[in-house]
């Protein structure tokens, strides 16, 4: 069985060197992903009709990152019954928590997954998640990824341990 | 010259507590209105229909109330050149300051006009204020209604005189 | 293929009044659950060994719900590659924020797939969208379910335009 | 019929930089404007008898820019029924939300329509909005400036579609 | 020498029952005072008339009380150098923290002298503060005060202790 | 070797409904301790010759509980090298936050061992696992108390189980 | 009538860049001062024993500046019955925020006169608004600045006019 | 009899630059300490392992750092009855507000000592003060560090009042 495409949405292509990590580990993970600027304030029309259409284009997983007030994983979830993976992304009033309000209060039946703030690799990592649910190889790669993750916080802890005894 | 007509939406019936002040103060100007239930997430087709033929259905002003994740405003906004108000809805999280937030802190090009949170009656008197720079009659209603409000704080500081005097 | 079941895990019974919106939900989508009281604080052990052998117990997604420094949805997160759903519960300092905060704001590597505070039914409605993805008959159910959404807004907005009328 | 002039008005020379985007975009619609700096603190009587004289001065819409316990709007709003736009300076506690809180937080009566914190651009084209109600060719400008927008994020939306492809 | 008049001014009637307690207070002290109703936004001109007139009507000190976008007491100390003290009261969005930042948030040059929020009594004990610097029996009197409020400390600390240890 | 005293200091007479579960649980786990009203600001000088006093006096660790400016804790920890665990108490702006960062954000050299918002039995229990550190049956107290609360949650579990079984 | 002192303390000497401006103004003012450094918690003695014989050594105010869990304020106003002002500084969590909260949430009976974060200079204008009460010269000095202010706005009026017309 | 040994804990070795100042003053102390990298999201199984064999290894005292949503310090308590000290790493959302409250707002039974944001080496002081209650020479090294503080205060106060008396 193949994989669904990811579609990785951002309101601006400002927020493109926060994105940039979470497309990085679709295509780390051998997730098919499409990239996308669309706003849900000023191409609401294209916004919609992406969410519309996204799972008849094949699309399993969207992924919505916004700044302030963040609308856009909400605006997509509002045209969609895929999941919605909201990044909110720091740079608005009190470092970001417009955006992660905006992004995480939804109202009941319609949700949007949210990572945290500026959480672009983890929004990868998650719809990675999901799609592992009906695939076993990469459910596999994802607890690979977990030991080795565990083994670099055990390389680290070594050092910082040598380091720490020196003082 | 006739007044346009304000559309007054909210995102979800239980919002008419709040909202029902806004369309009586509406009602008192003789300021035609509609109003109606649309929301961001759950008819966003029918929001953005709304804004979009608005003009043309012969709105002149609309406003959005909405509590969480307030979206509405935005996405009406999104969809119409028309000056959309907000009002945040109380009831979320932090006393509604998360609708505060996702209601005022607009990208560029597409502002939402914010009043306070639950300020349903302020609203009303700010779509008034806009109708008003062409309609002399209307100006001259809101001069008279602040001179009245002058007179009511003279009153009360009188009776209120009276009471600290007594203490 | 027959559905994965979904865990419902809280951190201590006092929050099953939110919680048993999850699971009613869950129960109307057709969808397999367990519920369970276990703590990050309490029961470490018990909920580190829950979430390790979740994917073998046939388990798909789990959802955790947990107040203040709401640990819970991470401390499962860190022993599973299954994708975990975060319900903040409202009940702390601020109303619920630190709960979210410390739900959302994982680190890298683990992602917590946070729904709004309070958000119970929205965390049913999220799991069955992620289970969906290999499921058509679940799938067509939740386009169903928002098409229904969007019916009883219409029908609300006729009662609403009735009663604003009346004014 | 011509346009009504807007005042752009500002507690603070150090706002210049903020609110010079203000002044572009009204000076890129035509509108005719005039900044002033004047402090609600400062020169209480100065902007006082600006706002009671602004209507009769040719003036249609009042926009003030001000931090921390940002008063001007307020103060320019009790003394006129002309619309009055709001934008809370960021530079306070809390990274402007003193100053939008002071803005927005308006009693009954004396709305104040705020946008984002620094959102000066956005009061321009508020503004415009609320003189575009009786100037067609000024709505029509708005209307062709909402297509650019959309055609700009579209060429941005392809030049990131590349970018991302390229990872 | 007799003491110089203390003014009480609130932005509305409903705040009298935090102010009264500062009314009392005055009155305890033997201090003279005069209450009133004045707004910052309804009622500017008779705000900014009384400041003016304050020092030369024989008031040493102004208190103002106010809520949400607390401006009342930066509006009267915009018009006076007398001392101001700020009382912002509980109500609006965060519990008052609105009226607080837009108490305190004052610019360079036109300080108000901020008491805890819904803290009308000891907007009173700073008064008399102030003008028991140049009034022995009153500063005698506030220390004697002083004092009792010590005693008082200790007779519950007495029967704390017996509660404590009939546990 | 007999245990040290725990002083339970509280800022006013109001905090005992808080402070009391604390006194319950050092009662129950047979700790000496004595409970005080003691004030940073009513009676600062008792509070600093408790503190100065209180190793010799026999104490080991004090327990401090305030509200909003709530420096209790902080003023006795000036006076004593003694550890001091602080209680911030709900009741001020922003549901005990002002509380949480007057306690918990000491300078360097002075550290207040703060526990949750209204925790004042986590303040017994931290108490305990200190003056644990010199005394072995109440360590193994404290032991057994955990291995219980796991049991009562393991209960909790099978009640809940059912109860959401039955949906 | 000679002027009394302003003790300027500061809770260290790294708050020395933001209480200068205090000490520049009172200097401007003819105001005898004197500067200390003393911490409510690292030298909690010396500060009671300054703040208790502040009246009998010739001071009629006294300003606080400190940090994060900022007790200084209290600490002083807990020894003397002479108005105490407090200056929150800028720089522990949430921008100050937590310096503010612990500087005016005062309790009832003892007030602190809490100035805007940072507010240095506001403190000194502040301290000489107090002891004008008896001081026409200064009084005269304080009306005499505010119209000079007042001035100086005027004239970067008219200069930000120019560069706005340029634009 | 000989010290206990102190853990300290950090989440990533990216707070290394904060957490060696605890290391530092431990060491200054003589206390003996060991430094580890450990996740509770990332190494979960280690995290816990280790808090449950701290006391037969010896340690007395865990610490630990984390940032964003805090976790550690939790995990840590959830798996030992020795106290545990929680410093919230600076970093995440609101300036640190996010791992304060997740650090702080544990549950009752399982309390974390938190000290403030990046509070480093007060953890160390706190951790000190709890192995002094059962070692009298590192008791009366913290009283000597105490009065050495008080004699390094003063000396800035003549530095500073010299340099004010200057200005």
């Amino acid at each position: 069985m193949s994989l669904k495409k990811v579609a990785v949405i951002m309101g601006s292509d400002s927020d493109w060197p926060v994105v940039k990590g979470c497309c990085a580990q679709l295509k780390a993970y051998g997730i098919p992903f499409e990239a996308r600027v669309m706003s849900a304030h000023r191409t609401p029309a294209e916004a919609a009709a992406f969410a519309k259409s996204a799972a008849d284009e094949g699309f399993g997983v969207l992924i919505a990152a916004a700044g302030m007030a963040a609308h856009l994983a909400g605006a997509l979830a509002a045209n969609t019954t895929l999941p919605v993976i909201g990044i909110p992304v720091k740079g608005g009033a009190m470092d970001g928590l417009d955006a992660l309000l905006a992004t995480v209060q939804m109202p009941t039946g319609i949700p949007v997954a949210t990572v945290a703030i500026n959480g672009a690799k983890n929004a990868a990592v998650l719809a990675a998640q999901m799609l592992a649910l009906s695939d076993d190889a990469l459910a596999a790669r994802l607890r690979a990824e977990r030991a080795d993750m565990a083994k670099t916080i055990a390389k680290k802890n070594e050092a910082l341990q040598a380091e720490a005894a020196a003082l």
